[in-house]
C-alpha cells in the first residue's frame, strides 16, 4: 500500500486529501492556525494518515498547495499575504516536522494539476484551468506536469492584459483579464447595469448590496440589460481563453470557480467564440468545459506533485 | 565525429547549417525550387554534408525549419500557403529519400531555438523570442525545448490580443500583437503620422511608399510625430512582453527580426516597461535583449532539434 497526502492552505481552513496507490480515498478539513501555520499543517497531515489507516512508512510524500509566490523548486514561500508569510522555507520546515518528502506549489496551480489528474482533464495531458473567482487564476498543464516558470513566477494567467489602457488591475497593470472576469469584476458590472437601468428586472428584485455574480446570468432571459453584462463578461473571458488557446494550444481549457457554476450558459457561448476566433482551429482544437473538482482541487492537485 | 545538418525552408532561398559535434560549422544557401521541394532539399543537404567532409555515417539527423502550421509530432506540413504544400509528410519523404533520421518544426519556433542554443539566448534554459517582421512571430524555448503546444499549433505569440476590438490582424481577429508590432504595422504607422503632420521632418525627407520600419526610429530625436510612432509602438509591445513574462516567467525575451536592429534603442525602453508593469519582477526579473543570429537561426536550430 502507498499512500500520498495532499493538503490545501487556505487563510480560514486547510484542506486535506488522501490518495491510496494514487486514488483519492478521503478527504477532510481543519481551521488554520496562521500564529502557528508549519505545527498547523503537521498536525493535520498526522490526522489525515491516521484516519485512512496509513502507517508512516506506508507515506511516500505530502504535497502543499499554497497561495501566493511560491518558488516551487526550492519550495520556499517567497510571498503570502493572506497567511502573513514572506520568504518562508515551508517545505524545509515540514520536512523536518514530518520526516517526509515534502512538494509545494502555489494553490491555484495545484488546482490546475487536480482537475488534470483526477477531475475534468483527466483524459487529456495539456490543459489550462482558469478560475473565476475573486481574482482570476489558475494553472497550466504540459505532458501531466505543471509549468510554472522560471522560480515559479510563472502561470499569471490572470495578469494578461486584454484591454490596454483599460480597467485597473490588482496588480497595478490596466486591462488585465481579471480586471474584467473575476466574480468581483461581473458583480460590480451588474451593479453598474442596475443602477443604469432602473427598469430592469435586477433592480426590482436586488439591491445594491446583494446582488453577485450570479444575478445577471439569473436575469439574461428577461433583461436586457442583464442579458448584456452577461455577453460583455462572456466576449472578453473569450477573448482571453483565444489568447492561451494560441500560445498554449492545451487539449481542453477547464473553467473552475464561482462563476464556473453557470455551466454551459457559460462554456457553449465560450467554445462558440473560441472554434471562431482560434488560429488553425479546426486543426487542433480547443474544448471548453467546466471544472469538476470544486474546492478538492487544490489539496488532489497538492497530493499529485508526488504522481 | 558527429554531424548534424539544419536547412530553413524559405519561400525563395533554403539556409543550411551543419553542426560538427555540437556545434556550429559551416553556413551556405541555395534557391528553392517549389516545384519539387523535397528533391530540392534533399541536393542541399548532400552538398551540406560534402562541403564539410561528413561521412553518410557520421550524420545523426537532418533538421527542417518549415513556415506554416507544422506537426512536429508527425512530421507533417499541416499548411504552408507560400510554399503550397498542404498535409504533406515531408519528414516521411525525406526520411524515404535521404536514409538518414529527420525532424520538423516551424520556422520561427526553430529560429527561438537556434536563439536559445547558439545565440543570444545560449546562457539561459528558459527564453522566449518574439520576431518582429511582416509579422509577429516567435517561438519558447522550456527547458532547452521547443515548446510548441497539442500538434504544434501554439506558440502563436503574435495572435495575442492586447486591444479588444482593436486593429483587424490577419488571422481575423482584432488587437492581436501582430496588428500592432509587426514591421508592416510600424511602416503603415509611420506613414499615417507623416501625412498627419506635414511639418515633420519624416514628410520632407520620405515620400509615402520609401518610408518604413526604421524611419521613425531614425527621426525619433529630432521629430515629435515620429517620436509619438516609436513611444506608441514600443508601449504596445511592451504589453505584449509583460504578458509573455507574467504567462511564462521566462529567464530571457529576446526580440529578433527587421524592428531588432534598432538594438537598444528598443530594449532599453522595454525593459524599463517589463521591470514596472510585471508581476513579481524583483523577484524573478527577465531581461530583454536583441537576437544576435539574424537569419541564420532558423536552420541553426532546426539542427537543434537534434540537440
Amino acid at each position: 500500500m502507498s499512500y500520498i497526502l495532499g493538503i490545501d492552505i487556505g487563510g480560514t481552513f486547510l484542506k486535506g486529501e488522501v490518495l491510496k496507490d494514487g486514488s483519492p480515498v478521503s478527504g477532510s478539513e481543519t481551521p488554520t492556525d496562521l500564529s502557528d501555520l508549519a505545527g498547523c499543517v503537521e498536525a493535520f497531515a498526522e490526522k489525515l494518515a491516521m484516519g485512512c489507516g496509513a502507517r508512516f512508512s506506508e507515506i511516500s510524500g505530502v504535497g502543499i498547495g499554497c497561495p501566493g509566490v511560491i518558488d516551487d523548486g526550492t519550495g520556499t514561500v517567497v510571498r503570502a499575504a493572506n497567511l502573513g508569510l514572506e520568504n518562508y522555507p515551508l517545505r524545509a520546515e515540514l520536512e523536518k516536522r514530518l520526516g517526509l518528502p515534502v512538494k509545494i506549489g502555489n494553490d491555484a496551480n495545484c488546482a490546475a494539476l487536480g482537475e488534470a489528474a483526477f477531475g475534468a482533464g483527466k483524459d487529456v495531458k495539456n490543459s489550462i484551468l482558469v478560475t473565476l473567482g475573486t481574482g482570476v487564476g489558475g494553472g497550466i498543464v504540459i505532458d501531466g506536469k505543471l509549468f510554472t516558470g522560471n522560480r515559479g513566477a510563472g502561470a499569471e494567467i490572470g495578469h494578461m492584459v486584454i484591454e490596454k489602457d483599460g480597467e485597473k488591475c490588482t496588480c497595478g497593470r490596466r486591462g488585465c483579464l481579471e480586471a474584467y472576469c473575476s466574480a468581483s469584476a461581473l458583480t460590480r458590472a451588474t451593479r453598474e447595469a442596475m443602477e443604469n437601468d432602473t427598469s430592469s428586472a435586477m433592480w426590482r428584485t436586488y439591491t445594491h448590496s446583494d446582488c453577485d455574480g450570479r444575478t445577471a446570468f439569473e436575469y439574461m432571459d428577461s433583461d436586457p440589460s442583464a442579458k448584456r453584462v452577461v455577453d460583455t463578461y462572456i466576449n472578453r473571458l473569450a477573448c482571453g481563453l483565444v489568447n492561451l488557446a494560441n500560445i498554449f494550444r492545451p487539449q481542453v481549457i477547464l473553467i473552475g470557480g464561482g462563476v464556473s457554476a453557470q455551466g454551459t450558459r457559460l462554456t457553449a457561448p465560450l467554445q462558440r467564440i473560441v472554434d471562431g476566433e482560434m488560429f488553425a482551429a479546426e486543426y487542433a482544437p480547443v474544448e471548453i468545459r467546466c471544472a469538476s473538482l470544486g474546492n478538492r482541487a487544490g489539496a488532489l492537485g497538492a497530493a499529485a506533485l508526488f504522481l
